[in-house]
């Protein structure tokens, strides 16, 4: 351990501070000095803002999205097609869709994907609620947004055998060529299936 | 804009956590999301920390730098070596400094650089504060530990003529290469510095 120049409390700081992702130790320390610099302009706003957030973000009982109010605002969202359920892993894939403005429907989080090795397993996800909701008459789709690793197929599996009781259609997003990507730095699998899936021109 | 899943409660976190340095808008999204998603182990322990460094964090009026106690823990610490002060633009430098364990002295802390262009002047620096202090009968040097910036030395300059009256030794930090520095990646002034400053091997 080198010498700090701080109290226990502004240490703390940089401790918690480091347990966010993209800030390692030495980031933390300079977003700490950065913060305590800057006490009317950053750290009572964001201290404040923290605050709040920890009062009012609820876990949407519907979905398992992140938000303010609960059922979230997606879910409350009446001009959304209440047809169709975007599955995802977690609430981050949830936000990269929305920010895609791809999907006019609601989601359901997972929580995860099924890893017997970490002892995950189906208990620990979503997936009663997401049947529960599925049975609801005007769901006619559910679309598995879930990763295209080993863990996430391996989960879609998991939860298409227990939708198939529900009758609604599943289906899971194309494989292919991210836009802009160049050819060069894909994987075998990503261009088989890019092959596969071609479309007329 | 891109189209948002969170309240604005989250999307102001997500703003101010994108001020902090080594957080862009993309890494403050993540950062968020990781706090929202670990209400108690996280984001109730930091919204705790910021509001305890708010109440107690204030700048030390003897050296400017930041504590939870004034005076700060290091001028309070009585095994110090009271006949010099180490001289440095910013909180950070101070930091750095202690880090390195090379100072048993203490600090003054300028809170900048002189810089015409930004409108910084003499008066914008803890300079006068520092003449005081150097005036104490048993402080003997001021080591001028400022960055070997342009702006950097000419605010080393205009400090030594303010102590001039004072009559201590005025010191600057030695140049050369830094330990595990690769002459390669050097430029030509810290080099001739360096060849200037040559030691017996
Ligand atoms: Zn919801
Ligand atoms: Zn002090």
């Amino acid at each position: 351990m080198s010498r700090s120049a701080a109290g226990p409390e502004i240490e703390r700081l940089i401790q918690l501070l480091a347990k966010l992702p993209g800030l390692g130790p030495r980031s933390a320390r300079r977003a700490a000095l950065h913060l305590l610099t800057r006490k009317d302009k950053l750290l009572e706003p964001l201290s404040d803002a923290m605050r709040i957030a920890c009062e009012r973000v609820a876990t949407c009982s519907v979905c398992a999205n992140v938000d303010t109010q609960d059922p979230c605002a997606i879910c409350r969202d009446a001009k959304r097609d209440a047809s169709v359920i975007v599955v995802v892993e977690d609430v981050s894939d949830l936000w990269a869709l929305e920010r895609s403005g791809a999907v006019s429907a609601r989601y359901h989080v997972l929580g995860g994907t099924l890893s017997p090795l970490d002892g995950r397993g189906p208990e620990d996800l979503n997936i009663g609620t997401l049947v529960d909701r599925a049975m609801a008459e005007e769901v006619t789709e559910v679309i598995l947004a879930v990763n295209a690793t080993v863990e996430g197929q391996t989960t879609a599996h998991y939860v298409t055998d227990a939708l198939s009781e529900t009758g609604v259609r599943v289906t899971r997003l194309a494989h292919g060529v991210p836009v802009g990507g160049e050819l060069d730095y894909l994987d075998d699998g990503t261009l088989a299936a890019a092959i596969r899936s071609r479309t007329a021109f």
